[in-house]
């Protein structure tokens, strides 16, 4: 039977990579330019270069193989990440740009939009592992542009409206993309699909591949917090690597502990370990700017593990069973409730620290409207982006061929598995 | 008979990780603060910065995935990895930090800090080597806490009683991890445990992840060397990075050919290459105060690798057999021997700079007293720890379950192997 | 038939290694010293560190990694390249100081130094591309040496007669590489073997292994093309990475857009992604001086997927059958079409900036004498090449013995495969 859609990537993928593409280059030529004075952040180039390279492999390497945990799906995993990652990220910076383009007539990029970019198609990574292995490579970057287009545009709202900080407001990506990624895959459902897929499995080795992307993650996630802080206040940096770094530590151990409380066998659960374990990084950069202690950021770590680590266990099977909303990735527990957490953290934490009722009452408004607004716009632009995939003209690959590589790939060479 | 210790996870493992993190959240919470003052050492944050990733990654990528080389173990050798390493990080900057505690009521931390509390921390990873895969997760968080405690009162025993340079002191890591380790596990030695363990075997796919963590190693380990050495001689840096990179190149090649000659089918033993081709970045980092010149690191390298390598092709049989001591990552050879030898010409070279016998003798006195200390404090406190971990109340692994990821690991959808 | 050449190792590997690694520490305890004078170039140690250690990771884990695709041939891919790289690394440190030796009697070594060796490394690794399992270590380890020693002569001769800036002559490391791969293995070629080997086969997990390899060189190139770029003029290194990543994010698309356009069932191949993702990295490099608006670089992105995409899906077996020459990692595609294109693209984008036609065709003469240089020598070594290894004396692998890591290491511990 699936010989029906293989041809598919042929007439569809090919056309759009190139109209895209050319699309872009023709945007750069005539509106990019590189901003030549590397002073005016006051960070130098070197000082900064390092950091955007730990940024990089994070987002390649990273997300590239924490998505390479299914058996048959390896190369589509770390392959469609990559094509996604730069579409995205070119996407972005264009984006991203609108507005110096309004006011100058030209967009200009230096070391910090990429990194921004970058960003933002982490943003749209995390959607993407939640309908990881339904969906193919055109679905895919349809997806990332409209994601990363409507995560501009709530940047561009919480900013223009509630004058939210740039850095604040990119840190949402991760409660946006994860939002948007389950709204998408909830509209994608197809009836019958309660049943586990044939395909949906992990092996020894494609799990170790699945562990060095976390692993990337996990050691790089300081540089992704601590990037954009400015470094006019001394030490702000430093604190933001080190809340990062002991979030990251406390909630390593405290997913492994839980997910031997929580297992009738008192195991460990690699795939909960894997993703729990980033809970306090993402818990941590939610609410980085209200953190100013060790100790927060580790006690921030700590419920974020339990919170993701519990929500592993017992929420994805519900989310399959009662909304009927398959999540590959369990992007909800990794990013969606950390994401949430942080936001939380950030609103107590900063609410300590009035003396005065009325200036608290309006700042919980205000962090309240930041939600809202982010949750209203990755709910409205999921549902947009998942009836758009819902039409055939995309091919999406049948039941049986998902989480296969065979039907995007080709293997001339295979050694026949023994 | 598997059942019979499976739930050890869950009484065990979970309740003593979450009493020792909550304790630890609380210890930062009342004494730790976060140094603002970036300067104090004449180092920014940016310069700082990057190396400190640098050694981030060696700590958790280099050493978890040096460990994924057992078939049946790769997801226990990197996740045990990555549990220890964090636990002993928190403990060494609590204890690291006594003695700021004592006259100040605080414990101050940056950057360098966080650097010098990861090396304590790789310092217990050599030791866990020595006994990885014969313990269980409980055991080597035991052994962690206590190797770091020891070291880090090896440390404070050096610096207070001999005036040695803290640099110096932190070098004699793979020493005191090496002792500490055997001594372990020669006294965790089971009778009959001289058979090979049926499970101890390494695959193709298995292998390669190893070197993947080898070459994790052997890249950065530069940075390892050089991240502490001050900057206040110029060139200094600079020496120590050319100094371990040459010495680093010359012990792969010279791991490749001795490996070959001591072959009887004069082929080369991928284990053999993987451990030794390290033992010149050990060995010069334990004599980096005396090395000056580019030869003297080479030429140590090539000592070092000859020596590593014999010992792995002819000692590790030996010390099992004779000594009953069964060491899993044959840290006597990677760790031990070369770091005595990096000791060996520490002294030499120290010594030809001497003109007046006197000062020599005094400095041959010197340096033997710290070696002894270190090497007798290593393995008392070895001693204890494996006397402690005979007890059966942490549920050891039973020999047929040694090695085996199944006894700590849930696989929910593992694929069946075809 | 194998235990026939099964001992070469011993007498022949062994030995040479020894007495190279011998002959290089005596060399360098003659004539090399570290410079102490860190400022020399206007670069602080710091701010070349991270860099360095970027190309660092590229060479030994990047192009390692690239080469562990064959099935069986994993352990040799990634662990000869890595006694290539230490030998050529050292090799052409030393050649790269002749001058300097022969004018002050020593040769003096900074962090720069050590970027060039390795970049002469590099292409050496890149040689070895076109003869990968078909040779033994004794045999690459001679080509690297004759390979370096070519490269540094072919830089030097440009230098002296033509005045080319060293950055650019290093940057023709790929054309010249890929000429004398391609001259090497063409030498190389042995009756009969038109027909696929054996045992050139890929499965899952090592094209996993391999697209790490791949991510590596991706997201680090930026480093490698910019590393040399002089600092003096500002923003001159922020467009380098700027245009290396843009070139490299476009002909990822374009790859996978071509990949899947010339296959029949319109699926990608994830070997034609891997090396045509890299040929944008390659051409900006070769044409980097001229390069200096964001869409010159992506344009010249998007030609060179395509020309390296279709010279991989057609030119390689018309290599092999009408030229007989058999190319395992593509090399030609890779670093040889792209780097000629980057080399035309240099050429086309100076001429526009010249207005006077007398200035322009003198500027058109000298780039093609460079290129003629270039190719002449790496063409004529390569030939002497290829005859020295067709001798007997080096025992090249059999056949039936050519990818497979089984002739030349030992497993006594592998585990039955299931």
């Amino acid at each position: 039977m699936a010989p029906q859609y293989a041809p598919s990537l042929r007439s569809r993928l090919a056309p759009m990579l190139l109209v895209l593409q050319i699309g872009f280059i023709l945007i750069y030529a005539f509106y990019i330019e590189i901003e030549s004075n590397v002073n005016v952040y006051g960070i130098t180039f070197s000082n900064f270069y390092a950091e955007f390279q730990n940024v990089n492999v994070m987002v390649i390497l990273g997300f590239g193989f924490l998505c390479t945990f299914l058996v048959r799906y390896g190369f589509s995993g770390s392959g469609f990440n990559l094509l996604v990652a730069v579409m995205a990220t070119q996407w972005a910076i264009i984006l991203n740009g609108i507005e110096s383009w309004y006011y100058r007539g030209k967009i200009r990029i230096d070391l910090k939009s990429l990194v921004v970019a970058e960003m933002c198609a982490a943003s749209a990574l995390i959607s993407i592992g939640a309908v990881l292995g339904k969906t193919n490579p055109v679905q895919l970057i349809l997806i990332a542009l409209l994601e990363v287009s409507g995560f501009v545009l709530n940047e561009w709202l919480l900013q223009t409206l509630l004058k939210v900080q740039p850095l604040n407001s990119i840190m949402l990506l991760h409660i946006f993309g994860a939002f948007f990624g389950l709204t998408m895959t909830w509209i994608l459902f197809k009836k019958g699909a309660e049943q586990p897929f044939e395909k949906e499995k992990v092996d020894r080795k494609s799990g170790l591949f699945s562990i060095l992307g976390t692993l990337f993650l996990w050691v790089f996630w300081p540089s992704f917090n601590s990037i954009l802080v400015d470094n006019h206040t001394p030490g702000r940096r430093l604190g933001a690597v080190f809340s990062t770094y002991l979030a990251l530590a406390v909630s390593a151990v405290t997913a492994a502990a839980v997910s031997s409380l929580s297992s009738p066998k008192g195991k460990l659960n690699p795939i909960h370990l894997q993703s729990c374990m980033l809970a306090g990084g993402v818990a941590v950069g939610v609410s980085m700017p209200a953190v100013h202690q060790p100790w927060e950021a580790m006690t921030i770590g700590f419920t974020a593990a339990v919170v993701s680590t519990i929500g592993f266990r017992y929420l994805k099977t519900h989310m399959l069973l009662a909304f009927q909303c398959h999540d590959t990735c369990a992007v909800l527990s990794t990013h969606g409730l950390p994401g949430l957490l942080g936001w939380l953290a950030h609103l107590l934490l900063q609410l300590k620290d009035y003396d005065d009722p009325t200036t608290a009452i309006r700042f919980a408004v205000f962090h309240i409207c930041c939600l809202l607004i982010t949750i209203a716009l990755s709910l409205a632009i999921g549902i947009i982006a998942g009836l758009l995939l819902k039409w055939h003209f995309w091919r999406p690959p049948q039941d049986k061929k998902c989480f296969d590589d065979q039907a995007f790939w080709e293997f001339p060479h295979l050694a026949v598995q023994k």
